[in-house]
């Protein structure tokens, strides 16, 4: 890479998410006007909260790393061309954000040429910042301590926990089935994790995410968190997740391996 | 009542959840031993947490309160014949915490010949503390400040957000259709909430909490709590939900009615 290293983006980065906080925080839990993005179709709700997020972000990263790529939820894609690019969802989990739960969380990551090379997970209720970058390891920061981040390994799938935020997330019958052909063989499945799940996966405590119908921003700047603490992450083929899609993370090689063979969608 | 006032009662039971919190919050995220209660019929964690938590609340309530009954999750019941009965819930949502993640909550209630009189929900990883006594009033406790708590009126179930801890929960067919039948008329549907999800309720971010199979100390001590902060909480037909099974929360009177009405279990 050139331009700033790996260590002082990712440190960025988390300062950014945090400085991000407050903005958000201020609108938990207070009565919103939810819109409606897709006017009666369905329930796609944005908040000022999102869309103040992404003008903050946006606006510093612009000023800070002239050049870069920006492609965040709200505002869509800026600098297409660029090789780096700041990949931002201001509020991963609007729906656990407009119910009151903390399971939602400020997604800031980098990609070069595609590939995610740094992420943070931002969750100002409970005051903790999810990060890593493979190469520079992955950590939790919870009231004021650093806590290195490693995934569990050893766990075969009929003792691992898997995570979901919603059954209806599967597109159609097949992807369905599948899920249903994991989540059978696992100790036990729970919903309702968004980006939280995922960052519970790097710290040890849950075995498998999968999921579907993920945009990009939902999932880039996870990935790099996982891959730095020991997980995989892939769509469920076995390849990049870096487009969204359908995502499967897991703690493990050998645990990703028996995930994608059950869900046999290759 | 006779004995100390229930605000005496209200005011030493946030102190014992609160005091309890470290004890269930020194196991939190930590690498346990999950001993299998039904030996391989199914999964049914029980932590060392939950038995500490319990020991520690049933000898504090056991000196304080000679002559009360006690009813917990692990140990089950003492001085069954008392008028009044303390409902412990060491963890509720052990799978919540086996897996990291912070809606399980510590659970003291206290029920007055069988009617449930007051309640605490204390999380001791966000610092939380959710408490109430119908003519009283409700509170969330947050990093020191005292917050009233007061569910959402007016809000008609095309609006209404639902939660529940998992779809599996409904014992029977009939269960898990009217079920879906209050889900597809609800504006959304989050799953995974726990004893947050009620608290979320009282807190007026969510408006209706339908689950079944609880025991009553799953539901006894959130009772109080959603009541004094403007809920109802029942069975499926109406009835008393103390005695746990299926239970339908909501935040007004009215809501209730459609809920139960979706329903159809009379």
């Amino acid at each position: 890479m050139t331009g700033p290293d790996l260590e002082q983006l990712l440190a960025d980065a988390v300062g950014l998410a945090e400085e991000a906080g407050p903005i958000a925080n201020g609108y938990f839990r207070r009565r919103l006007d939810v819109h409606d993005k897709t006017r009666g179709a369905g329930f796609d709700p944005v908040t000022v909260a999102d869309r103040e997020v992404e003008r903050f972000l946006r606006a510093e990263l612009t000023r800070r790393y002239p050049g870069y790529g920006i492609l965040g939820e709200e505002e869509g894609r800026q600098d297409a061309d660029a090789s780096r690019c700041w990949v931002v969802d201001p509020i991963d989990g609007t729906r656990a954000f407009i119910t009151g739960m903390p399971a939602w969380g400020i997604l800031l990551g980098l990609t070069e040429n595609g590939t995610p090379r740094l992420g943070v997970m931002h969750q100002p209720h409970t005051g903790e910042t999810f990060s890593g970058a493979p190469g520079l390891g992955a950590t939790l920061r919870h009231q004021g301590k650093d806590v290195p981040l490693e995934t569990r390994d050893g766990v075969r799938i009929g003792e691992a926990a898997l995570y979901c935020t919603h059954p209806d997330l599967f597109d159609d019958a097949r992807e369905r089935e599948a899920f249903a052909r994991v989540s059978r063989a696992a100790r036990m499945t729970r919903f309702g994790g968004d980006c939280y799940a995922y960052c519970l996966l790097a710290l040890g405590q849950v075995d498998l995410v999968i999921e579907a119908s993920l945009e990009p921003y939902d999932i880039v700047p996870l990935i790099p968190i996982i891959e730095a603490a020991g997980g995989i992450v892939s769509d469920g083929r076995g390849g990049s997740a870096a487009s969204g899609g359908f995502v499967v993370a897991a703690g493990s090689e050998a645990l990703h391996e028996e995930a994608l063979r059950l869900l046999a969608l290759s």
